[in-house]
């Protein structure tokens, strides 16, 4: 089995780490082809950032060619829906990926995410995919994502600090890391904060592998039917399958 | 990886399909134990039968012993928060598995069950979860659970005529089988109707296996704390971590 | 009128102190039968013990005979579906009832509740009945149930202080108590904070004797249809409508 | 005990049934005073006609000095928030009661009613009272409010049409008749039609009843204290707590 | 183009207030009519006021004869739907319009308004308008109506204290005023915050102005009908369109 | 007053189309700029084309330099959120818009849009708005974009159509036409139907004109904040407020 990351940054010291920390959730014999693209910002912290980085997206998925699955590996599911039409095979972002897994093992979860201006997509995307009643509320850090490569940085004392006041005082009983960045961070402020804490990566690396292994793809009657054939002007290829 | 399934009800025939249809979706090396109360109802049809099979699950959990995860394969998630809080390890219900699943390769996801009586149980389940904004609509085909072991019944006509009217008159983009009795007929399915068609028990097959895999289990630091010592009375065995 | 009210506990005291409230509430003339299991935990606290004690209700349910209505007197309305299944005659929750009469009396309520454990219980029955818009928060005075049974204990101070709490951080405008076991406690409390305290049982013992008044009964063409005919293994009687 | 029940329209053939109806639901012993305004609209259909009852309302509350309890007997809860406000004891609405009992003896309730124009004020009163997801919806059965004065009309076999799509096209399990005027067809329809059929002001006799029975009162610290005290101009008499 | 403006309680010096508002937010060559009720209560504090004030804004509404445009001008919309049947021109309320207009200049707004007894109508008619997932809170700042129209009060310093709560405790992105009689208040108190601060009754009127400029009137098929005609008793005009 | 409208898909007749409705109903003295991005789709129909065309329509923002505010032109008001970080001026999409406007005249909106692909995206944005509870329903017409710049095509009839069963089936009492390129059907149809018909594009233009004449602007202070500076690979300029 192919699974396909896409970091939808350009950040390569942050694609590597992306694809460490699959390879490292990934089921014996699963190839994890983990890639960036090659145009758009540098790190995702907020709507402005994410709208530049789903061609770079698409355009990896097209050069990746037949993959049984595609992670999309910004916490905001940056392209998700996009990417799900483009695609035959199944599309998991890591944002949605960590809420379901989190939903199963826990009565309400707690985000603790990167700058505040991220708020907003989290909450959208939550309401959105249904688990908004599951969250018990999605905390900033005011950690930027390139601060997390930073191995002298204050980063995990802050996302603790904001871990602790998801579970006292938001009632939080897992926690969901809400930046790619953070996978590294995981099993250690578990072990700080005594209740599990997941990383979006890991988990749409088992949920991809999941949904692949029982051979379902996207349903594509409607929401996420192939794209109406058309022209795109300006370099942009036009929509094949992929 | 060892996970035990267990059928709520007493029905050994489907006992059997149900761990014929895990093991179908278990991967190699995984061990499906499946089992069955000694005591209880042969069906699960509504309210009423659901309470009576939940000590028996309970007693089969502990006859088990040391699991990977647990698997409750009752569509209405029978006893699925009890049990979490006498494991230590992970416990997926196949309604919540299917519907999950269901979120991540469609919009909206349609559910077609055995009896109307079986509607507001899944409908409490799917609005608990937080997932009632994501389903379409819970259809009753009329065909009792027990009905589904009979060859000659039918069953998969009836299911498919609610399937079709939940893609054209609710807007189903895939389906959620609501019944575990109807795992045989998913693929069958899935090819008449054209959309995807979930069997509860494969999904929770593969989400068990992930989320044990990333060494996840369930919070233990409130709803699903080990219950407080206590004696009880008349027969019950007192808690002990399983 | 004879009205059944089931403590779903074992603990005698208990039953004492509830049927001692019933009375307290009931029209002249209304026999209280205040009965518990012979089987299952000495107390309810949190999902685990709450599915134990249900084969206990029904078969309490069932040895009372003809009654004009039920009342399950647990504060997380164990069982209630089930009962409702059974019985010919209404079936009020102690908790349902608390949650609609304070309805009735203030813009918002808070619940105070025993353990922590308790409150995801409570949280998904206000959800399911569709009042959780109505609840200004649920919270724990860690207080365990059989606590309140002891008369030295520091119960009443550990409610009060958090019905502080709901009146002025969560906006409450009347307070529920969320255990049967406090019943003795509402109008000492409903003095002290200076908003109406309610309490359950009382709330059911008129809610029950209004809708049996009306010869209203629960309908029986769907949801809580008399349960499907068969034969339970191990010991628990088939259903007979009671 | 005696509890006033205003119909909040100035036709006195409907304040006379009112009353009956509200006679036949009370407890013996308890005075039933019906009453209405003598100023104000002969019915109330949509949002126009309320407003306009509501001082005639306060004006009778007034007049009747001190009760028990008060029902405003319009199904759109006329003037019930203000009249919480006035009075120091409590204030039931026939809407209100009605969805609360129904919601004790049915998973969905569906309401029938007059006037297309008089959904929106009762879908507005479901969603504030927070019982929106009890309700399988709002049917208007085209009926004006006086033709249900006049025995020779269609009314009742326009109504039992609208139960029956309720009942097998919503999926109601029981019914709520949606207008003071139809109290004397509830029991006839209920036997036509097979599911229980409420009317609001039975309910609401014996809610008030209830809650005035257990010294309950509405809350006065916040949403309904009473008014603060200043000069109205045009002839209003000024608040005094009734 | 004509715009009505009500203020809804007869204090003179309130509507003076009001009138300068809206003439200072409407463009050039619409007039501006700016009238208060000749009966009724001096301010609007809650929902016992309320009522009283609605038959006096039907009554300027019918005297203002033809306008092209009204808006209510109470933060709590009151007598919107009534003023909405009468009216074949479109009615608004500051309330609605406020929140309609911070929802297109912030991911989130808070309210604060005067009295504490205020914040529930508010929160009703949020979630009536659908509205109410984009409000932070609403906040009371207990400074009465007349209060405000005291240059020496505090007020201004205890409105600034609940912006200053809303935006730093519960996200508020914008701030929207909860009175017509904090509209002079509007300007500073931005300035002192750096946030948005919305005054509802320039956002009404420019809104007003847009839906009367592109022709959009109420629609008329149901909920806003034109009134049944009847005759209303006690000195009440039949209903006539205006 | 300029206003900048940008229609995000590259054909040009529409934008033509497009810039005719804007400056039909804007004010004497504003200036409507309407531009379409040099790069992208032809039309916008689904999630996939959505995030090809707002490189573009950013682009064309930073082209128009100081305006006093900006429209996105495509009914999934594509780009909305990132446009809204890029600009210190109001940014208004033309669904939102519309859903605005049609709630301050009607009870309920219904939606008819083009292809059956573009329900998911209109029913995500109104989920996120808040004001889903508003809308009767989403309904496709099975009209392409494309078709709707074709005058002898079939369009005005299917659109016809899925209006007379949102007002009937749905209960609609007012419509939104769900693309700009419907623009020059509203009068008609509205004529044809007897119901308010809505034209997104004249709502913004008229929305846009007035939150700019209040001098609002979108908070910066958090979901909206001015991207944090980073230098984007690739060829796409860095950010600098516009």
């Amino acid at each position: 089995m192919r699974i396909l990351v896409v970091n939808p940054n350009t950040t390569a010291s942050m694609t590597r780490k992306i694809g460490a920390a699959a390879r490292a959730a990934a089921s014996p014999g699963v190839e994890i082809v983990a890639v960036n693209p090659e145009f758009g910002p540098p790190s995702i912290e907020g709507y402005y950032d994410e709208v530049f980085s789903i061609p770079g997206i698409i355009a990896e998925m097209r050069k990746a060619g037949d993959v049984d699955a595609t992670i999309i590996a910004c916490f905001d599911d940056t392209g998700l829906d996009a990417a799900r039409c483009l695609s035959l095979t199944p599309v998991i972002g890591i944002g949605e990926a960590a809420f379901h897994v989190a939903s199963m093992i826990a009565h309400k979860f707690g985000v603790v995410t990167t700058l505040s201006r991220s708020i907003a997509p989290i909450e959208h995307n939550l309401q959105k995919y249904g688990l908004a009643s599951r969250c018990s509320g999605v905390r900033a850090s005011d950690v930027g994502v390139l601060e997390l490569e930073e191995p002298e940085s204050n980063a995990r004392k802050s996302i603790a600090a904001q871990i602790e006041r998801a579970v006292h005082d938001d009632g939080a009983e897992t926690i969901v890391l809400g930046c790619a960045g953070m996978a590294d961070l995981a099993s250690d402020l578990a072990r700080i904060v005594g209740v599990p804490v997941l990383d979006g990566i890991a988990c749409a690396v088992v949920l991809a592998e999941s949904i692949a292994r029982l051979g379902l793809r996207t349903s594509k009657i409607k929401t996420y039917a192939a794209p109406v054939a058309k022209q795109y002007s300006g370099g942009y290829a036009p929509y094949s399958p992929c």
